[in-house]
Formats: structure tokens, C-alpha cells, sequence
């Protein structure tokens, strides 16, 4: 275990409302009561101030640093950025990561028991979106006794939980990182994630979301896939895999999994299968789509006036899914408000997957922008 | 009826080699008899040194231009570019287009009948290679008594052909026209292209290739919508779909399909299962991803040496799929070779797409290039 680890992590749990006093989503719809499994790393100091909230994206989940078992080597997602002497600095900030509602590793999601049935929600569950994602967020950092985050940091649907935390409650956040994000998803981005949730729903053994055990294995393995390819650039894919073949030198003239990059997606959509709820995928997925700050808040502009988090965006040079040009969007629109922002484009060949590949670059960005942010008055 | 039609057309049948005396195919495995389904737009002049060979892309067939049904008024895939005064003038020239072998419109393919067994060939269906589509065409081409192409020209995978029979029979090619395709497919390509067969046999209806009647119709559908992402651009798809919803204003919360980009692809998708084979788009997938000019012929410097054929090169703008970069690469490697090639980047929004769509733009380019190919000595 490296020596920089936060070492052995035990997930938490937290519960609110109930069924009579449930939690009202933006559908109008409700879900009560609400689970919220979350990690910390680190101490909160006596004023709670030092908290920093982490908000994963499709894929992840609370466990964002350390080991949960000391015989499995697998760490937290962002364990690299995470822990003592790390970007995000454990010896000062108390680090907590939450799973979102709607997920599939605990916090309430469609894979839930549903009190009113005694059955999992299945296609029942209510669709969530990142604002009810980060309402149910705000209950546990008020559960927690803090007041005001220190800082908030979130990649790609992260971001976008970053982002509605500096909208919906500016108050309650200093500063905010908003990583490899966007206003909003590209029409060619929901693209992507409705072609997948389309592999979902059209497998037969998706049975309308009622599955049981194992549930739309093919379909989820081809949405994951769709989903490796607009992760990586283009160059990523042709310097890591190219043309060449798996195993043999020769051309097999069959239907056998080939070229290097074939079994790379075969490989990641069939282990997704094994760690993944499919329905999660769909409800999650259309949460994203949903996502866009001027249906809630109004024109970019307009909507970033009650900001007051300091803000550092980061993009990526080759990430298309989450290209440049939108994080610039967002910069230009809390700029022209006098916005105090930073912006970094990190060149990188990773695409989409930089943020949790090109720890090094982020990571001195990231612990220079959580050492400037101005100190509060005491009260 | 379009006064600039070729009107109503009849596909034609010619049939070569048999079980005793099949064609043998790249991989060593025979393909026997061979039935080709074409057809012919415009007249032969006295010589047949008129002859211009279209190369049908991936879901194309050899029904380019005019109409098969006076009440139907679908049009070939290329009728803007083919007839008389138009690109292809058909008062000039004499077109032919052939669907391609391991096609599924008529060509032998694995729709076919396997006259060893009585029954379709499925997945004995031997991997046929771009070469031994060209191979193919290259016995109607000598059917038809024509010594010599006055051009031939495709896209996408249709320029594939295009380069393989400029590079496999040089003597046969005087000019010869490369649009929107590549030396060989990029890793990414190769990606969907492997996303997409994964969904047709990760379909339980595929039923490894057996299927009778319907098949594995929702792996089909999937593997075009992903197909069709990749033929827009970014752009187009803001442009047209955006962020818009398809029919109310509101979101829905639930997982109709809702937004306007989902419903056409879904539509695309759909639509694509009635009109094409799920195995024909594995084997032809596969032949893409097998082309590659530098594993048959050496370095495309080297390669090139043999080309003979005055060579037009046409990329898009917009294009990612199949990017200007790697048609610069090849136009590089003729002009190092002293080749005379000519080429241009066509300024569109419509990615892939546009070799099908920028009808007026490429079709002042084709004329002028057809009109430019220098005349034969009489013998």
C-alpha cells in the first residue's frame, strides 16, 4: 500500500425523508426515504470549513480514494488525486464522496427496494436529474454540520454537479473546479447516450427494466463500448492500438475478436457487465441529457451572475465528448460578469479519460488553485 | 420524373465460376459460382472506352441512378450525380455499378444459397476482402468487353474499391476518383465498425448467423445508429437536432424517446433493419477493416509506384470518420512518386455524409475532372 494512501476506507451511510415525507425530485415526482452511502478522507476541522466535496461521474461511485479491503489492490477512482500530500491534501482538507441517487453502489437508485412494493424500484424509480442528484447532496453536507464547502470538484458529469452547486446554493460554496465538463451535453453527445441506452432497451432480456439477475448483459457491454471510444482521442486509440492484431500476425478471416482495439471494447464492455446495473445506465445517462444550465438557469450570462464561488475550469486539448469550446462558454459568461475564474486547456492525448489519467498536470493545477482561495473572516 | 433522369432502369444478373471451378478468394477459401447483380446507366460507344465503374459504399447497392418502379420514387443512392448532363452525364459516358460481393441485393452473399447445402450460406459464407470485391467486378468489367475504365469512382468504402483496382489492375484504369476514404481505416473506424458487429452477434436472434426471417434486428438497428453518428459531424448534428425535443416542449421524465437527435436515429435505425442483412453488414464491416493498402502493397510510396490512372482526390471539411488527413497522405505519396493527382477539400458541415449530400460541389469537380482525363491514341 503506497505510503501516500489514505489507507483502509469504510463506506457510510444516510438516511432522510421517508415515504409520507419524501423527497420532491424536479419531476414533480417523489422518493422518500432517500440512501446516501458516502466515504471521507481526512479530519474536519473544528469549524467543519476544510470540507471538500468530490462528485463522480457515469461510472464512478463514493469510492473515490483507499482500499476497502487490504487484500484487494484496487483503489478509490481518483486515489491519485486523493490522499496526504496529494493534490487534494488529506493532512488539511476533509475530502467526502458521495454515490449519487440514482446509481447502483448504494445511494437509492432504480436497483433499491421499493418501501410502497417491497420490490426493486426497477423502471418505477422516478428519473432523477443532477439537480435532485445534488439536492440529496445538500442533505448530507447538511448532515454533516457543514456550512460552507471549502471547495467542490467534479470531471464530466461531475462537473455538472459542480456546476448546479454554484448555481442552486452559491452561498454554501467557495470554490468550485469544473473538470473536462460542460453547460450542457452536445447534440452528438446525447447521441452517444441514447444509442446506448438504445442497446439496453432493445435487448430482450432487458424485460421493461423488470430483469432479474443478470438482466441486458449485451446491451450494456455494447453501450459501455460506444462509450470507451468517445473517451479516448483518436490519436490515444491509433498510438495505443492501431491496426495491429491481438495475438496473431496474420489475418484470421473469421469473425473472431481481432485487432487490438476490438478486444480492448470487448474486454471493457463485458467487465462493465459485472460492476454495472443497466438500468442505472438508463437513468443516469438521461440525467446528463437533461443537464443544461440555461433550461434552468437561463442564458449562460444571465445564469452565472449569482455565482460566487471562485472557479477554475480545466479542459482537455483532445477531448471531444466535452470539447474546449465549451468549457471556454462557460468561462467567457463568468467573465463578462467579473467573475474572479481560472481556466486551464491541459494538452493531452487521453481525451475524455485525462482527468483520471493525467494526474500529474491536474494535480499541480488543483492543489495551487485550492492554496489561493481567499480565507474567510472569522465570525 | 426528373427530366435528368436515366428513368426506369432493370437491374441486370452475370454469373461466374461454379462449385467445380470457383473464384478463390484472398483467404485461400472458394466462392463458386458467383452471381453479380448490376446495372447499366447511358450507352457503350463503339469501342467501350467509355465505361465509368461506381463503387458502392457500405450500405449501398448497385441500384446508383433512375428508378425501378414509374410509382416509386425512390431514386438511386447517386441519381444526383448520374444522368443525362449531370456529373456522370450519361449522354457521354456509360455507367455501371455492381453490388459488391457479400452484399445483400443480389450479389452472392451470405443471404445467398450455398448450392453444396441448399441452404443460405449464414456464417459459412466465406470473409471476402475489398481485393475480391474488385476481383469480382473485375469478370463483369471483362463480361461487359471493356478493356479499359475510362474512370471508376466511390466513396467511403466505395474509394476503397477505387484504390484497389487503380493499384490491382492499372492497365485497366485511365482515371480514377477517391472521395472521402482512406489508405486503410483508422483505429476509432475500426472501433464502431467492431461496436457495431458486437451488437448483431451479442443479439440472441443472430443466433450465430442461423437465423431465419427477421434476425437479430435490434443489433442491426444499433449498429446503424452508432454507424450514423459517425457520418455527421459535430456541427451538423447542433445544427439541425441541437438540444431540441422532438415533440413537446416539456421534458417528459420518462424514457420515450424525446429528444429530436435520439427519435432520428432511432427512426435510422429502424428503418435500416427492413432493407439491409445483419450478417452482409458483418462481412462487410470486416472487409473494411481488413483494407489496408500498405499490408498488400508495401508503404504507400511504394505502393503507389504502379499507379498508372490520373487520380482525383476528395476530402471533407468536416468529415472525422474518414478525415482529410489520411487523404493528404496518399496524395502525398503519388506526388513523391511524380503521379499526377489532383485534389481537393470540399468546405461542408456534413461529415461523411457529404460525399452523398454536397451534390453541386463535388459535381463540378467530378465533370471537370472526367473532361480533363486525356484522350487515347486510336490503335
Amino acid at each position: 500500500m503506497d505510503r501516500n494512501s489514505v489507507g483502509i476506507v469504510t463506506p457510510q451511510k444516510f438516511t432522510f425523508g421517508s415515504l409520507e415525507d419524501p423527497m420532491v425530485l424536479e419531476s414533480g415526482r417523489t422518493l422518500g426515504p432517500v440512501e446516501i452511502v458516502y466515504e471521507t478522507y481526512g479530519q474536519p476541522n473544528a469549524d467543519r470549513s476544510n470540507a471538500i466535496l468530490i462528485c463522480h461521474a457515469l461510472s464512478g461511485n463514493h469510492h473515490a480514494a483507499g482500499y476497502h479491503d487490504p487484500h484487494d489492490p484496487q483503489t478509490g477512482w481518483w486515489d491519485t488525486m486523493i490522499g496526504p500530500g496529494k493534490a487534494f491534501d488529506t493532512n488539511r482538507y476533509w475530502m467526502i464522496c458521495a454515490n449519487i441517487i440514482g446509481g447502483c453502489k448504494g445511494s437509492t437508485g432504480p436497483v433499491s427496494i421499493d418501501p410502497a412494493t417491497g420490490k426493486p424500484y426497477g423502471l418505477t424509480f422516478p428519473i432523477v436529474t443532477i439537480g435532485d442528484m445534488v439536492e440529496a447532496q445538500k442533505r448530507l453536507i447538511d448532515h454533516l454540520g457543514i456550512t460552507r464547502l471549502y471547495s467542490i470538484a467534479g470531471g464530466s458529469m461531475g462537473g455538472f454537479q459542480v456546476l448546479e452547486w454554484a448555481l442552486r446554493y452559491p452561498q454554501m460554496v467557495r470554490s468550485a473546479m469544473c473538470i473536462a465538463s460542460a453547460a450542457r451535453l452536445s447534440a452528438q453527445a446525447i447521441a452517444f447516450n441514447s444509442v446506448g441506452r438504445s442497446a439496453i432497451t432493445r435487448d430482450p432480456e432487458w424485460r421493461e427494466g423488470a430483469y432479474d439477475g443478470k438482466g441486458p448483459e449485451h446491451g450494456l457491454a455494447t453501450a459501455r463500448m460506444v462509450g470507451h471510444i468517445t473517451y479516448l482521442s483518436e490519436m490515444l486509440l491509433d498510438t495505443k492500438f492501431g491496426r495491429r492484431l491481438q495475438s496473431a500476425n496474420r489475418l484470421s478471416y473469421n469473425f473472431t475478436t481481432e485487432f487490438a482495439i476490438e478486444g480492448y471494447l470487448d474486454h471493457k464492455g463485458s467487465a462493465f457487465t459485472q460492476r454495472f446495473d443497466a438500468n442505472s445506465y438508463l437513468y443516469i445517462t438521461k440525467a446528463m441529457d437533461y443537464f443544461d444550465i440555461s433550461r434552468s438557469y437561463g442564458p449562460l450570462k444571465e445564469a452565472f451572475v449569482s455565482v460566487t464561488a471562485r472557479c477554475l475550469f480545466v479542459s482537455y486539448s483532445s477531448d471531444w465528448l466535452f470539447p474546449t469550446s465549451q468549457t471556454k462558454e462557460m468561462v467567457r459568461a463568468l467573465l463578462s460578469n467579473g467573475k474572479p475564474v481560472s481556466f486551464i486547456e491541459i494538452d493531452s492525448p487521453y481525451g475524455h479519460d485525462a482527468f483520471l489519467v493525467e494526474v500529474e498536470k491536474l494535480s499541480r493545477i488543483v492543489s495551487g488553485f485550492l492554496s489561493g482561495v481567499p480565507q474567510e473572516v472569522a465570525a
